[in-house]
């Protein structure tokens, strides 16, 4: 049946069904075509996806035998909480947030072989916003995160797709591109806008049409409604 | 792992993951309980829909043994076109929409009988707005669905559900309470517009949770955030 296309990423994943959210936008360009599968997992680093992989992704046998189309890897936002700041307990440091990326993908390769994977990068980090919006009471005056921070974590993402031969989307990079990208793609100095959420969108969309399944690669589940004879509507349904 | 809600339905199913999309919202209130499985197809009226039943519900072997927890059935907007009218060929008779609906609902309690089948009225039809917004071309000056129409497929819905002592949401009945429902809740006399999601949204959500399987009722998926202890974060996920 459809093939099926995996989010796997912390709450800027389990957020984009939200209004204008980049993964409900995924599932409406795809509509016909593959089934977008949310696994995301608000606060969570790579150290605390690595425990869970397993479960996230389903043995072969309970998933009917196929392999996802494709996988989205989207972590590092909390790995780059600064140690010693009020978010300090999901921090990861930059080294080990690069072994767990490599060894999220291995789990995925060794499972799916002819799987696409690829990885996004943190988004840029606006540390005013990041005080004015804090998760857990923050009385220091110093965000949880910075912008530059994140960028190290962005880098080494992109550092680890490359070395593994894989795609990998900077978001960090490509979203200080916009004008007053601290407001314009973000709305609390870490998640995503509704520009933020059609960045990342259009982002994957191209991202998946270089690996070749993108909307004009896969196959339309069942027959359009164009396909269908207006005096004979019955014969497009003949073989099911 | 998570239950899945499969929406099967015509194009006001296929287009419930666009931009505030009642699909889109359900798969974010959701989102760390259950998967929402999209089966929209465009045009389709109960005829062809009961043509390509079978390949669009998987049999338990090819779904991991696992039996879905909600199917809702959303057709008849297809079916209340008028014969003669310039999208006659999507018409099927009101007592064949019955029977269609009768078969539909058979199978899916044929192949899981624990699932919760939800038949989803069609909406009204502003039958102005059908003039200006005609989907092949309409020289006519008659609308190809009326209102009235679209009412008694309505009504047999509600009927064959309490046959079938399943739910019901009549969307007919529910969007005319709203002033103004021919803009307020359509975008073109037919399909939603924000507002006409949102009321399927908020009746789909409230079907669920009267049937058991709301969103306080579904396990999460995994530790929460706020349930991981800051100072022995791994604690949480020692299980996986």
């Amino acid at each position: 049946m459809r093939p099926k296309i995996f989010l796997f990423g912390d709450s800027i994943t389990e957020e984009s069904f939200s209004d204008g959210g980049w993964g409900a936008s995924l599932a409406d360009l795809l509509c016909r075509k593959a089934d977008i599968v949310l696994r995301g997992y608000s606060g969570y680093n790579t150290r605390w996806a690595l425990k869970v992989v397993e479960r996230v992704f389903p043995a072969a046998a309970e998933n009917g035998g196929e392999h996802p189309a494709a996988v989205t890897v989207f972590f590092g936002a909390n790995d780059a909480c600064l140690p010693e700041r009020c978010s300090g307990f999901q921090h990861v440091p930059l080294h080990e947030y690069k072994q767990n990326l490599r060894s999220i993908v291995s789990f995925l390769k060794n499972r799916w072989p002819q799987t696409v994977i690829i990885l996004i990068a943190p988004p840029p980090i606006d540390e005013e916003a990041r005080l004015r919006y804090p998760y857990i009471e923050n009385t220091t005056g110093i965000p949880e995160r910075t912008n530059e921070a994140a960028g190290s974590y962005a880098k080494a993402c992109v550092d680890v797709a490359n070395e593994c031969q894989i795609s990998a989307i900077d978001l960090w990079s490509r979203m200080q591109q916009i004008p007053n990208w601290q407001t314009e793609c973000l709305w609390d100095g870490l998640h995503l806008s509704r520009i933020g959420n059609k960045i990342v969108f259009e982002e994957v969309a191209n991202k998946l049409k270089e690996e070749g399944i993108g909307a004009e690669d896969l196959l339309v589940d069942l027959p359009l409604i164009e396909d269908v004879d207006p005096k004979k509507p019955l014969e497009a349904f003949d073989e099911f």
